[in-house]
């Protein structure tokens, strides 16, 4: 840490900052400069250290120097991590498609989604059977129902199945049945949720809250990682900004720089980080230029009648053009997809 | 709803969209226009149908007309709903302020505390219990401890203790000392939690979640209505956006506004709203200005000791002269603090 | 325009709607609905009119229904505008390269940039001569001089010079040596200035402000338009947003939206929109991958020795791969480059 | 400055380093720490050392310390500066009341608006003659015959007039009329503007952009006060976020954070921070409490007719009212109102 004082610091200041840097077990150094004196702390970073300094009289401000998560960083790890479970493999070079309905609606649903969506060569089934919704008054998901019709789905076509969890007690119910537990954008730092599923076998898919910067993302994989589950996914669903011809804004620079500071997988999900149809396959094609691990994409075999989220599902037709369009993209940039 | 066709939408576009909104019970009128039509669709409101249609050929888009929430809404009760537990009394006129550590850190700390705040004119004592934080590496709170410390506190000064929880397994623990469930920012769509504690005989104290726009939370807060528990407070504690002078933006706004569109109490979190100390006091007195039905404070003994949040936390002098400021402000307001 | 009354609105307020309706020369039909009543306004748009009618009593909001733009929109044109300067060729399936120097420096620096670029494929030179800065401390430019070194880069590669006014008395001195007038995101909404290259026999490359909106944009746009040039090149360069691992947020959605509601061509700036270097190769493959029309890319020979923007510039060797990269995906999608 | 090398950086990158500090002519100074090591950089500021520096091998991040802008802080100027102009004072102390229609629309308006403004106590009349609209085709002002018509507004009631200039060529003939020139949101960055008011002898307001932080607002007063004119009034009127229920969000934070950090004074205008005319009152209220030095709010003596913003505008009874209340907290403050 660099503790910059203010102008003018008198002494005694300085004296009671380099005392704390102490008490905490660190070495201090300082720096005297033109207008204004630093002191560095050295050593291994104290929990809390910074905030007891920024208080302290004379102080401008502490800059932080390490990163402050330590597992999911490419310090700590330097070869990607690659999930796979079924034929689904994210990582790695291997590009993972994910696809389906926003929710398990019934059989004839969801198997027919299944089977287009296999055809099309996509290796992980998409759907919710437990759904948060902004209101109460919304579909709120087939609950377990829902799970056993996914699983049939599984038995069909042999894809993967991704589902939502929202809370730790519906855990051991949903890993009866999916392959890869779902913790959605809402519940990104539900931290007794992250710790639940930091216990379990299967591997997790982490989306990004709407306003969580890249540190509070990877700090909510860290939660994950350190509970002992190493099998994250994360995935870049969008950010709320000004912006209102779309429903989120899907910043596609996070794929990039969550590969020079992560050795996690990132998949983008260009259905919620668009909220249109009409610019979903657009964004899956860039996600892929991106360098995305993966893509989540929403499908339905009639979006005017789906139950929830149908003014971003593609069609089927419209899931197999960006599908075809993805994989030259990929092919391009020696991605397997 | 009114559904807005594209201009030179041709006569099928039009006809399927009435079948549509006749096929959810609705009526539908057409009014035709220079440059293009537009569809109402007239009746209760149905669930889905904004979507369902939005994604008709031809349809440029739906606009919906009434407010999404409804047991939340001025339209259902027009009176201010009062929330009284012990001596704190929020809402219809009545300022309350609750103030205290961000985290209970031990029986010294939270007891001195307790009379400061008791004494200062406070009637709520907020500390954490269980305490989320961003980082798993950070203190993570006393737990049932802190709670024993809370309640020693209020037996000493009779102050209502507010404090948070995380996740639906620690209501039953919680319930046993606090008066006030905290629902913080991060779960504040957890909606597992919300009605979970929508069961509780507790009030609620629900933080805005810092992307949230007005309609998302205060269908968060119907949840809690929806499942029963009518006396919900709401919190804000400020917004994430591009500045970075301040942890978040504080955007005072939202007081008259809600006021305006909802019968709960709004209180004000200046602490959070902006993360730095300097600025706590005036926010806090700009809040009065605003309207707010209550404030919560963080304040700690000796900021510089504290194991988290010490940079946003008033002294014991701090909160003094903030209380005396905010206190000359309400009286003008004619508001009882 | 859609006029939505309150809840329970008396027949006087809805009457008082009608009146000011008609007062503009506008229809008006009323609807009632079962929970309250609507009246549509149809006619050519007045302006002032929505405002006007927003603030009678009993109006819950007023909905508008045309876009704003009319000039800019696919409504009114509908093949897709080509610009075209010197080799440069930007649209109709063309994409154009803009790369150059923050800032021309030197006779040097700007002859030996040219020289890389051209052998690279660009057929634009970008390079700041009148600099807008955030400091008034900091470079502002070798101002005509720098015109002079860029015209003379252009006399020995034949790349159009892509340069930016920032004010209305530099268009005669400027146009002598550019091809293309850039206007900044900073003055994207400086009126004057924009009717003032509006007539200009230039085309007019026109920056996305950092907290515009599509229609502000495109409103801008509009500006230039409606003054006689229709030569307008728009130019996403990243947004403002809470994000702070980038300099910018770059929303590539904004690239198919754009598409789909104008016949202008869009060009992407990956320097600016994301801020880093590392980041620069894979946005500009992203964006081609969007769909973008062009790109605009800050390269320099030494990066750490730039008296400018060094941090967000390519080495020669970086920009050689970006183009390679991106051509093959230009070829995919079959776009020439 | 303080440059942080990567983890694990060899001795010849730390020396790059060292090398380019000492040609900035800077002294350099290395801090071994347990992970890492980072470099001091000390001397006074070199423009483009820190950009030059960021982009070296083996840097991960360059800390600036000292404030970017100086005339403006309160490190060079610790007394408040106070503007005075006819009975206008804004500053130290004295709270200045600054209302008006949004655009001058005719001699009736004006005068009328005048004399409610002044009789309700404001010292200042704003009214634009030269209007910067977002669309092409909305109402652009009188032009000079607005200014016209302000005068004689301020012979008859003795008001200081504040009125928006858009481009240096209209200072001339605006400052013919006007007692303040105002400097639009939208221009907050437009530099040869800035520095064309920087060398009149009139005060100037300068608005926040909606997307500025603090450090680019006060470096935009910089460009004004450097050129030469040492009157500048910054002006608070709400930032873009994700927020709809409000047209901007108003975050109050920056006047108590202003104050710490620049002796110029503030003003918030809650008509644009809101552009709801039913939260306007509230929030001025708020920003008196927050220590505002003035106000700037738009008043309408029939906002239903008003050509522009009628929608934010107070009625001459709302405006009474608003004085009323904001007098009452002035005087609780000892603020001069």
């Amino acid at each position: 840490m660099i503790v910059v004082m203010k102008e003018g610091a008198p002494k005694e200041q300085i004296d009671q900052v380099i005392e704390h840097i102490e008490q905490w077990g660190l070495r201090s150094h300082v720096i005297e400069g033109t207008e204004l004196t630093v002191v560095a702390a050295i050593g291994e970073k104290r929990d809390g250290a910074k905030e007891a300094l920024e208080i302290l009289e004379g102080v401008e401000k502490v800059v932080p120097i390490l990163a402050p998560y330590k597992m999911a960083s490419t310090e700590v790890k330097k070869d990607p991590t690659v999930v796979e479970v079924r034929g689904l493999r994210i990582g790695g070079g291997h590009l993972g498609v994910i696809a389906g309905p926003c929710s398990v609606e019934s059989r004839e649903q969801i198997l027919e989604v299944a089977h287009i969506v296999k055809e099309a060569g996509a290796a992980g089934l998409r759907g919710g059977a437990f759904k948060p919704r902004t209101s109460p008054y919304s579909f709120q998901g087939l609950k377990e129902k829902g799970l056993e019709l996914l699983a049939e789905a599984r038995e069909a076509t042999g894809l993967a199945i991704v589902t939502e969890i929202m809370a730790k007690e519906q855990i051991d119910l949903v890993s009866r049945y999916a392959d890869v537990l779902q913790v959605g954008a809402r519940n990104m730092q539900n931290y007794p949720l992250l710790e639940a599923v930091g216990e379990s076998p299967l591997p997790v898919l982490l989306k990004r809250g709407p306003s969580a910067t890249m540190d509070e993302f990877l700090l909510a994989a860290e939660y994950i990682l350190k509970t002992g589950n190493p099998r994250v996914i994360l995935c870049e669903r969008g950010i709320r900004t000004f912006e209102d011809h779309t429903r989120f804004t899907l910043p596609l620079a996070s794929v990039p720089y969550l590969h020079q500071h992560t050795h996690l997988p990132v998949v983008v999900d260009p259905s919620h980080g668009t909220g249109k149809a009409s610019l979903v396959a657009t964004m899956a094609r860039a996600a892929v230029a991106a360098g995305a691990d993966g893509l989540m994409v929403e499908m339905h075999p009639n979006p005017d009648k789906a139950l929830s989220d149908g003014y971003q599902s593609l069609t089927p037709a419209g899931f197999r053009q960006m599908m075809a369009e993805c994989r030259k993209i990929a092919r391009v940039l020696e991605m397997r997809m």
